[in-house]
């Protein structure tokens, strides 16, 4: 039994959207749309024309067979709500946006956070798949995670999941207004921007760090180091808080793949105290459509929610 | 409609048991037993001599209206599996106390976290009443923590909660063999051992360092004031990862009341973050009957579990 839903995926570049056949442990990606992330004015703005561009994208994608469709947004989102808290990137502030969807979109809506619902799709379908207790944690931009505690998704309101501001002691200043971020050292836009700041020589992102690391260039191995450092650091505390069976690691950084979990697993294995669980590390399977097929499941699962 | 259970809380130097009339929102102790806990030879031993002691007091405290046992332990324990995995204190390791204790008393049992017990506890009639996503932290000769998420305890197979050995940088060596730990600063045995290395002067726990703080003495603010920051890093951590409504501190240190929430509170609001979560900070209500109450929830509840 498979069960068709549009999948919609905001992101502050790009809008990535498919129809998914959604069965119970795989899914299928029939079609998909990709379209630029319109901007406003300001945060208002932009909220109208994103959510112009999405329901023209589920009209788009529609067939007889859609029953539902799921979108997922970035930055602070309050799903019981249905509203977009914050987004740094696209400016909008408790913006009603599941309601003003569904006004558009004449099928059941679910509507949720994009990196906790890419976290089902990879506890589903991916790397995370028969974990009980797992954080599936995307090294984009920033970092954030998804939180799987006894196979359900913690939200808190939307405000779970912030361990990109986890201060580990660097001392160095985040864009947040504190020092000592994770991602202020570890986030892949930190990687290029540090070496950037340390050779002078643009880069165009942690993939290029990445290479310069496998030539052995000692700026880029010094910087790639203070990464990975910084994410054992992260991760330590969330496994002596937490206790996770696994942390899949996704997003830009994860895309280095061995350069990333080989370094990082054996400082984690240094660091991690006898009593600690040892979690697995993973590279996450899904790349970037994994926030559209959380986006599918959320829809599908919404079906069958009382 | 109320429930009775006898319930035993084995503490590192007393064992508390009680036989408790549970009801929905509200536990009356009808009677009560303290023992000091016997110690063996070695952990195994030990072991022994609780089982003994345990099935004593519970033969002691029996009447023909208690339904069920509800027995909880410190350390590291496995409700699922129903171990007691380690003990710094007591010495064991993966003692199968459950099923040990389930052939020496003949009425049904549950087994349980001292801990996690006493957080389902504050949970149900105590400071963290009608909060679904609420950390409850006693604070004695370690810290750890019950965490409770959308209602219900995590436990990630008994290793979660360890908050006190999150690493918060002041690089001070802990027992466990990590540094910067935040209980190396901040538990209350820390608290009267680094008064006492300071000064010279030894202390009867941190309830006399607290005293010696209303009294002003400046030793005694200095290594406060550093416990205080401690814990504020910690929960800061805490806060960005998990997003509760509220923080519940008990033990030891949480005696000392106003004296330690209201710098915590000053110090915490100083380090959140504006997209951070405030959470209501509160002094755990049940005192040291959470973890006998907790055992007798765990009791009754373990009555109408599948």
């Amino acid at each position: 039994m498979t069960t068709q839903a549009i999948a919609v995926d905001v992101g502050g570049t790009e809008i990535k959207a498919a129809l998914v056949d959604v069965g119970p442990d795989a899914a299928a990606t029939l079609r998909q749309v990709r379209r630029r992330t319109p901007r406003g004015a300001d945060g208002p703005a932009t909220a109208d024309l994103v959510i112009d561009t999405v329901a023209d994208i589920v009209s788009e994608l529609r067939t007889g067979d859609a029953r539902a469709v799921g979108v997922v947004v970035p930055g602070i989102v309050d799903e019981q709500h249905g509203l977009g808290v914050f987004s740094a990137n696209l400016g909008w502030r408790d913006e009603p946006l599941r309601d003003r969807l569904a006004e558009r979109i004449d099928l059941p809506l679910a509507f949720g956070h994009d990196v906790r619902a890419g976290g089902l799709a990879e506890a589903r379908f991916g790397a995370a798949r028969g974990m009980r207790n797992v954080i599936v944690m995307p090294i984009g931009t920033g970092i954030s995670a998804a939180m799987i505690f006894e196979g359900r998704i913690h939200s808190a309101d939307g405000r779970a999941g912030e361990v990109g501001h986890v201060d580990i002691g660097h001392g160095e200043p985040c864009q947040c207004g504190g020092t000592g971020c994770v991602e202020a050292v570890a986030s892949s836009a930190a990687v290029a921007r540090r070496y950037t700041a340390r050779t002078g020589t643009p880069v165009d992102g942690a993939a290029a760090v990445a290479a310069a690391v496998r030539d052995g260039d000692p700026d880029a191995v010094a910087v790639w180091h203070e990464a990975v450092d910084a994410l054992a650091r992260g991760l330590v505390t969330l496994t002596a808080v937490l206790a996770p069976e696994g942390i899949v690691l996704g997003g830009g950084l994860a895309m280095a793949g061995r350069l990333l979990t080989e370094p990082l697993a054996a400082r984690l294995d240094d660091m991690l105290l006898p009593f600690h669980r040892r979690p697995r590390l993973e590279l996450a399977e899904l790349g970037d459509t994994a926030g559209c097929l959380g986006a599918a499941l959320l829809a599908t699962e919404g079906l069958s929610a009382p």
